[in-house]
């Protein structure tokens, strides 16, 4: 029997501790697999006494994660701590510099810090793998670092965020308002007690980083990134976008531009038909898109202790059998920069939801300032409007009056001033809604 | 500069000129990733005249694949012959014992010969990858093979014959027959002019004898699989599937059974909202469960010269890395054989589709033979029902009455013996249409 991969295991919430479980009972397949057995050796966490249901007698303990990662006794450390910052920081630079592998979750680390990681681990010569730090269950690393190796990718983009789609699912299906939906996540352990992170786009923008990185040879740097959160969604958004032959996601997209990488993270329009618009509740997807290919779209579970720990377990199967590809898929010198992508310059498609006053020349209005902008128009819906006898229930004179206006591509700046325009003309009530559409 | 990796490329059609194209435009992006460049020194092929619009001047030619193989200015073999004997398999098995690596796209050849090839490759310590010859551009062979290595498999099943899922989508979407999308399919070279091994199943049997090994451990054996083409579906049982909430699919299936791995191919219907059901024309799409976890779909362009060639550098990628895992992901010595399922032993829902003939006491006489054989119904619809003044507009009397039934679990063998005395009880007019239903 080959000398076993022993494991040192830093972390034991929820992913961790499903690390063992699956250790444990898929030992004979990996061992096969691998040609040798992948054992946990020693551990370390917060607290030691708490229940976890698993045995840890036979594990060393460990108390500072960063003695763990140097413990002669391992060859590979496996990070499930999260956070970008110490222990699970000094653990992963421990790890490396030591000369051992390193296998992570760790989105907010890798965000952070990636290029600085890999670059350590280039220079030890060992791998860095961190297939559970996106999109939980799908292989969506390993399919971006090696899988589509002939591929040209022009745009990847996805669903990242399990809360988000949740939320936006169970408002569609259940005509449920943002804040009830959110309300119910918090109480199923969907959404955090403080749900900003997740709603307002940031683990999407973290996760899009890692991604963004590995298709287009990007340094990681979720701050060059466009962030807008879902919280301004309203049923009324969904309605239309049924109406219209959409449905509205949150979505992480990296494209390439001839500005260079645009990265953003929004509310977007997609095709009802498509792959990623099927996509409801907890559940993540990513489309992929090359050169002279139809799209490519895994599915799958994003979260969750078993999911999580079976994308750990890959990545350490990978280190056990001795493959090693560069953390990013290419070597760090021929990372390159990125620029935050001036959403001013995105150009697409909008969706624009606004309340028109229900006085003569409104509508004239609106659509002078959009073509002072040559924005042109692909569909207008005015509905409850004033007309005597249409319906036998005329609306009442003065209401605002809902107008939907899809556009065909034009640019950000365009559509911000032509709608600034408008708001200074008088002739709408509040604030336009605006959605971005995603070619799909 | 590393040393290149010198390919010789045995096969020149849409698929070998695809990878000299591919190979050409990647060529930095690849060399970056890879750590040297990936260089065709030499191919093969029927006919040397012939125009294809690459540029072959520089490369030398090699009348037999199998000198090609053995040609010791090269590194490593692709084979895009196709076929399961001669010249390809000589071509594959002279590269393998030569201890090269050979990347090939012939799912035909694996099928056949995929336990004797992978003993070569294990013999020699080499590579044979075979990324490209099962659902083109998705990466589904790596996803199963490393990708998911800590995942415990219960089923896969998948839409692996773009030909089989363009005609079911074509007929659905706008209601033509069988028949006249099958010519059209021709037409547009879709379909071949002989199109059985599409139609029939077969050529979805041997990709899913390939993926049923890497998922299972099994040894590749598509005389094990049950198969069933689509030629028998008609508009009437699309459209009873979509009112159910189904859609028909032809799917490969492998499944993990108490009585062993059960694989088989056939006519399925399948939930409507799931994402397989969502993938229509030549697409193709596989879904994975594993213990524990929601299933993980893959969905892309099943083929094509640039999909398949993109999956044929991938693996050239791994080889220039030094990337090598078992073929099957395990050791050949530790892959089960496998039985032919007896499909009179399949458990699951059915749709049964008959003709009663409009006489007094045969729904009493079917719905007796069901519960003699311990079949319960979850629906049933008759159609055309004579009630005098139901709708103003009675059926004639005599007609026979469209029954669709949906049955709750049970065997393949208790509904085929309930049917069969149907028919012995001259209830029902022709052939009773069946098709199971997978769940998910």
């Amino acid at each position: 029997m080959a000398k076993p991969l022993k494991v040192g295991l830093a972390g034991l919430g929820t992913v961790g501790t499903a690390v063992v479980h699956l250790l444990q009972s898929e030992r004979d397949k990996l061992t096969s697999r691998c040609g040798r057995p992948i054992e946990i050796v020693a551990v370390s966490a917060r607290s030691r006494g708490k229940k976890r249901g698993v045995d840890l007698k036979k594990l060393r303990w460990v108390a500072d994660p960063a003695a763990l990662a140097a413990d002669p006794g391992i060859d590979v450390l496996v990070e499930v701590i999260g956070g970008a910052g110490n222990p699970a920081k000094r653990a992963v630079e421990t790890a490396l510099a030591a000369g051992k592998p390193v296998v992570t979750a760790n989105k907010a680390l890798l965000a952070a810090h990636g290029d600085k990681l890999a670059t350590i681990a280039e220079r030890h010569g060992v791998a860095l793998n961190f297939e559970a730090s996106v999109a939980g269950g799908i292989p969506i690393v390993k399919t971006l670092r090696e899988g589509l190796n002939g591929n040209s990718f022009t745009r990847i983009y996805g669903i990242l965020n399990g809360t988000c789609n949740y939320i936006l699912s169970r408002m569609e299906q259940d005509r449920i308002s943002f804040g009830e939906c959110l309300r119910e996540a918090q109480r199923l352990g969907y959404a955090e007690a403080d749900p900003t992170f997740d709603i307002e786009g940031h683990d999407t923008a973290q996760k899009l980083s890692i991604l963004a990185s590995l298709a287009f040879g990007t340094k990681v740097d979720p701050a060059a990134i466009y962030v807008e959160g879902i919280s301004s969604i309203t049923l009324a958004d969904l309605d239309a976008a049924a109406q219209l032959g959409y449905r509205i996601k949150l979505l992480g997209v990296a494209v390439r531009t001839e500005a260079g990488i645009e990265q953003r993270v929004h509310p977007t329009m997609v095709r009802k038909d498509s792959a990623i618009a099927q996509v409801m509740g907890v559940t993540n997807a990513v489309t992929i898109d090359a050169e002279g290919l139809s799209p490519i779209t895994l599915v799958g579970p994003g979260a969750g202790g078993t999911a999580t720990a079976s994308a750990v377990v890959a990545d350490l199967a990978d280190i056990a059998r001795g493959v090693r590809t560069p953390p990013f898929g290419r070597p760090v010198a021929r990372m390159t920069a990125v620029r935050k992508a001036p959403m001013q310059r995105h150009e697409g498609g909008y969706y624009i939801r606004l309340l028109a006053r229900d006085r003569p020349g409104s509508a004239a209005t609106i659509a002078r300032r959009l073509a002072q902008r040559q924005i042109s128009l692909e569909s207008i819906v005015q509905r409850h409007e004033f007309q005597p006898g249409s319906n036998g229930q005329p609306g009442r004179s003065g209401d605002p009056v809902p107008v939907i206006l899809i556009t065909y591509a034009t640019s950000e700046d365009a559509v911000r001033k032509a709608l600034a325009a408008v708001r200074r003309d008088r002739v709408i009530s509040g604030r336009p809604q605006v959605i971005r559409i995603e070619k799909n």
